[in-house]
């Protein structure tokens, strides 16, 4: 879950994710957007749940799912069989996985799609804030009595004309916006060169590391990562952190995994049930 | 799970069933046969998780999944889409919820359906022993030198007569056989009197109890029962041991439930995550 001042946005949507939810205490209610990488079972088969919950709870905004081309001609029949007098409505935008794309934009906020590489259509997601206002420096703003109808301009950066015919550099009044923030959700996908560009300079990556490097090949045939090529694509791509996730079940000790990625890339962690990364 | 002598039978198949079921510890290849009481999700939104990671496990004997009329037609396309290339079959055995017959049945239990009284199609199940063969004392075999070759009939209740003509009752050379055990799953179901004939005499009865007796017009309108009239059930069915469960989420302190049964059918406990029952 993408927390943006208390929106959130969903990042696929396994068995038991309405449980983990809850157990997250995240607001149910800020819940309006829910994003599919890819149709296979581990990242959509908790909709249904969380679809029927959510109606039980009395939900009534609309809720939507944007997910790949196939997904709704999947779930419509299920959530209308089951969920037959939803108080809501589900809403599937389904999206081209083959090339990036916005498919969600608000004030504040584009998702952007990643093109990956996986057995079937799969798609990443690039979280990118909108660059806000300047703020208003309140000591400056009353030292020139500068009346508040004045504020908004000043906000998108006017300089000020005093009564007297002064001009004061807007610089001198307002402190820049807060910086954007970007995130980059990227599983499951093979090792993918191509998507570095979009990646670029990214605060937070989540990329998938299936398997350790004495799996290279196993990754390469059911085309996941190791731990190592998700670190090397962070470092290529600039990010600043990253955390590595979707482990096979195979590792009982995952920090042969966390060391093969620090090894290349050292601002990283492993993804772990309920972990909280602040930016 | 019903776990008789290590052979897995799964009652209903919630969201996160297969979760749950790897924590027990239980083996996933013991189990072969999954009983559906009603297509409501919280009652088998686990089961396309659960069918696609015995898949990825590479399990190849067949899964009986046993559900009213209707489940296979909601939940082949979803198999067929999500785990196309499982390496063993799902087979549907769909039901009547209308009457009790005999669903399953194999050399030492049968499985027969129990009708309740739900919204929609629902049926409890009961599970009852075959009895098995009376027990071989062989302090007295030994002594009346029957040879080994008699042993079957003796098992099967016949008497044994000696080379010298006389009749020694089978009584006298065999303990009876060990007592059949039967258990009985009741939810979702209003109170319905109607199945007490069914149950007579169970040694544990699993019986919904949704809401207290202050919400007993609410468990009327929706089809639930209380935890009093759950007790009710157990008391003229004259069942050894209730276990009580599918609690609303209204109830902090489920204590309540535990006690308005206890006070009409003492023999009960509250069920929870991973309660164990021996009989």
């Amino acid at each position: 879950v993408v927390n943006i001042r208390e929106k959130l946005y969903m990042i696929d949507c396994g068995e038991g994710a309405q449980l983990q939810l809850r157990r997250s205490r995240l607001r149910f209610t800020r819940l309006n957007h829910i994003f599919i990488s890819h149709l296979h079972g581990d990242h959509c088969f908790g909709l249904p749940g969380l679809v029927s919950t959510f109606g039980m709870l009395g939900r009534t905004a609309t809720l939507h799912v944007y997910a790949p081309h196939g997904a709704e001609a999947v779930f419509r029949p299920l959530l209308d069989f089951f969920c037959a007098r939803l108080p809501y409505e589900v809403v599937f935008h389904e999206f081209d996985t083959q090339e990036a794309s916005v498919i969600y934009s608000d004030r504040s906020l584009t998702v952007e799609t990643i093109p990956l590489r996986h057995r079937i259509p799969c798609s990443g997601f690039l979280f990118a804030e909108k660059s806000g206002q300047r703020h208003i420096n309140r000591g400056m703003t009353d030292f020139y009595r500068i009346p508040i109808s004045e504020y908004n301009r000043l906000k998108n950066g006017a300089d000020y004309t005093t009564p007297d015919g002064d001009v004061i550099a807007n610089a001198r009044l307002t402190t820049p916006p807060t910086p954007v923030r970007h995130y980059a959700y990227c599983s499951d996908t093979a090792y993918n060169e191509a998507m570095i560009p979009q990646l670029a300079g990214v605060d937070l990556l989540f990329h998938e590391a299936t398997f350790a490097e004495a799996d290279l090949p196993r990754a390469g045939e059911t085309f996941h990562s190791t731990a190592r090529q998700a670190a090397q694509i962070a470092l290529s791509a600039k990010a600043k952190r990253l955390v590595i996730g979707h482990f096979s079940a195979r590792y009982e000790d995952e920090s042969i995994l966390l060391n093969e990625a620090a090894e290349v890339f050292p601002a990283v962690c492993l993804a772990k049930e309920n972990l909280r990364v602040s930016l």
